[in-house]
């Protein structure tokens, strides 16, 4: 699939030079930089006007078949595909990156607050805010400048959306909560529903413990479909600068979140658990309440984190262990069967040289 | 609970004689043929006019307290309860389902659009579809005969809605995505949300890579409630003919799932991995990306597939093994504790031996 | 963060005194009996006029430090921190809980249906209900007194929603579903939608087993934001008075769970299984389909039980097992790849003796 500027963007679509757009990358380029670029597509797909990016030298070969006009390669690729402009590149990715974005903008909707929306009298609306249909916008609530609500989106009381953060359809931003600039909530995500905390009474049953504080998401955060985080009890739960978050993500109440850490989907936090900078979590991993994950920890897919972990750990299992050693132990657990009953065997065969022994 | 037709399908309901039914179905039947069928329920609750079916033999003696008035069962079932009118089926639990759709037709609102929704006047509507109460429906986008919108949902520009096809209450369907004929989505899924991609810069931080491909979901799939379905970055992400998708399930970018496939509750596929057709999956399973999973593979609930999987391939646990591997595996793995203490033991006893042979 | 009545429960700020506060929890206290109380706070954020509670002895210390005016303590606490005043409770956490409650309301909208919202003409609101923004409620629903519909909510035909309920934005309440009284549904939740049902036919296609069935939630549950509770092929889904259900939780068709059972976070239960009453389930744990869990079972995060499990059974792991025997069993895991390679050694070491032995 190709994405030509004129398609999506939708905005004055333009040409640009394989020159131009070297030009623009500050890389150097080989072969014709007079052909024109019109978008960028996947290396299989591309045709005439396209730009591709080759990330993975092990694709090299596909560049020969490759439709598109011009590649963003390596710094030191040596081959010379006939008929293809090269872009070289120290970080092809990265450029190929900084290149899409002159191609594809995200959709956005116009500014402005649509007619059918309901808006508390007292909330704030910056007038280049864009507010799509159906929005509820609460008492006091605020949304700032070149913020962008899709429709049917929920803002409860109080809450802050930043400047150009994005919330898209279905979004329920509760009471109180305050959200960074440029912030991206995909559809369906739910911020600030209360946390889960009960104690039983003498006749066990679960009494609520008033969820009285609030969440807040920093800056350049993003927050995948019908992810979930919840309030604190008292304080705040909060997400720091740059972190991402994929799809049906838990967090939950008073849980921190450092800066540039990866959650992938399905993962789980929970109650009042810290993780530090940058750490990765593969997905459906779950967290323990009450632990602190160290800067850069690396968190294998699936794991069960069943206590601290100090910086730069690596685990993997549940409960976790220490990567390596869960490797070679779970290389080793199919040999288990075997070895009960090689032990049996053996066992006896020791007994029988006892039993010799003693006779001699 | 007993589901009488008058009650669910609103639309004439009339009555159908037990040998009518037979006749219908293309069965035979013994027992009083005349009785008249007005609903069905399962053994236990039955009352009469009520039609019930019997798949499992063990629950056989349960037909003669059943206050059902016909019962399906298998061709070559013998008994024969009193006053129960018998219907005999080879796929007893299909012809039953035959039955069922006489009685009851799920919930669906009348044709025409909701006054209160929100159509872009380049959006195209069928004219017998039926749009609820907020809907909102973005530029060119297209809704096609016969598709039911419930009130409530999110279309964005330039995604199709395929005929017959029902989207439920708060799904949002997002740019240019795709979904074929006879799709059912249930409330709250999110079809299109943003790809999980990002490249790390010279600073640590995560710069998003475009996600500017689409989805297509072909016909007749169905897809559970708060499900989410990522865009392709370049391509498309794909859900092939047929396939049925449970609750909460994560299908990341660039995921190809072939025909008739099963994703039970909590699953996760990660990107740009693809299942080839007839595979199942359990639930909370887990698939690394880039892996390729071959047709009719079955994966037990709660695995962790990392890696590539041959068709017909059986696996379990995390990382996955072989089923019959992880079975004895885990029957041992009780047994480990006693072996390392026992093995201990053993290991003294040949050193005893050993000094002793030395002496010799 | 402190949480001041004047902020958060807006109706008719009030002050308490510290002695009047123990007269309302009928504790004894010590210290200065006319401090007036403002609001409620962690230990660590409290200031002048909030209350705080000691919960946990180990940080006693920091009531020295601590800004509150007031504190609930163990009725055995015998330190004096200068200056705060002490109100002694056989249950501090629970006494607190109710003072809470004195300074903090949730939020909730005013009486009366938004004019906005679309109402069936046969559905029944009562007087006094809370009805927000852009609500859809169907033919024949029910809104019983004191029920609060925050903006944006789905209530499809002939459902019930109990006196007192409050269903919070996003909320899908399906067709014909029962919600007791006192419940409360976070953000984003889906009950009723159509359980995950299909029987194979001759050429490998799923053929959809009718969902006709209904949803039943009893009194006094709490239900998390973007969890799902699929409705019955036949009979009822069941979730009995005073169970509370965490976030992105998965209950199939026809299960049945028991009074004041706790479900953490991404917690599956499949299809027709029964949970007793009192059971625990930690978060991302998976239940087989069929099976019945007896009261009071407590089943460890993450755990894949597959099989019935007796009253009063402690579990994890996948499969389960009783918990000590996991403990042991993983405590030994890393311990098994260095076992293999030590009883090849062992065997060796026996071969040799038994060679010496026969030539003796």
């Amino acid at each position: 699939m190709s994405v030509k500027m004129s398609k999506k963007a939708k905005s004055d679509p333009t040409e640009i030079t394989a020159s131009g757009l070297a030009d623009y990358l500050g890389c150097p380029h080989s072969g014709e930089g007079g052909v024109k670029l019109t978008g960028f597509a996947g290396l299989e797909t591309a045709g005439p006007g396209d730009l591709v990016c080759l990330v993975n030298l092990r694709l090299a070969e596909k560049l020969d078949k490759t439709g598109a006009s011009a590649a963003v390669v390596p710094a030191d690729f040596s081959l010379k595909p006939e008929g293809l402009t090269l872009i070289y590149s120290d970080n092809p990715h990265l450029s190929f990156i900084k290149a899409v974005s002159l191609f594809f903008a995200p959709l956005r909707p116009p500014v402005g607050v649509h007619p059918t929306s309901v808006i508390s009298p007292t909330a704030k609306i910056a007038p280049n805010a864009s507010v799509g249909a159906f929005c509820c916008i609460g008492d006091e609530a605020e949304i700032s400048e070149g913020a962008v609500l899709f429709p049917l989106v929920s803002v409860y009381p109080l809450a802050k959306i930043g400047a150009q953060t994005v919330l898209h359809s279905h979004v329920s931003i509760r009471e109180g909560v305050e959200i960074g600039r440029r912030v991206t909530i995909h559809n369906g995500a739910v911020i600030g529903a209360d946390g889960f905390g009960y104690i039983q009474d003498s006749e066990g049953r679960h009494i609520k413990i008033p969820q009285a504080g609030g969440v807040i998401i920093e800056d350049d955060v993003e927050i995948g479909a019908n992810t979930t985080i919840d309030r604190a009890a008292l304080e705040r739960t909060v997400i720091r600068q740059g972190t991402k978050i994929d799809n049906l993500v838990m967090i939950a109440h008073n849980v921190s979140i450092g800066r540039h850490v990866i959650l992938a989907a399905q993962s789980g936090v929970a109650g009042s658990t810290r993780l530090g900078d940058r750490v990765f979590l593969g997905g459906q991993v779950g967290i323990v309440d009450h632990a602190d994950i160290g800067d850069g920890a690396m968190i294998n897919a699936k794991s069960g984190v069943t206590k601290s972990l100090p910086p730069g750990a690596m685990v993997s299992g549940n409960p976790h262990l220490e990567i390596h050693t869960w490797r070679k132990a779970h290389r080793s657990l199919p040999k288990l069967y075997d070895l009960l009953k090689e032990f049996n065997r053996l066992k006896k065969r020791v007994e029988e040289l006892e039993a010799k022994a003693s006779k001699d």
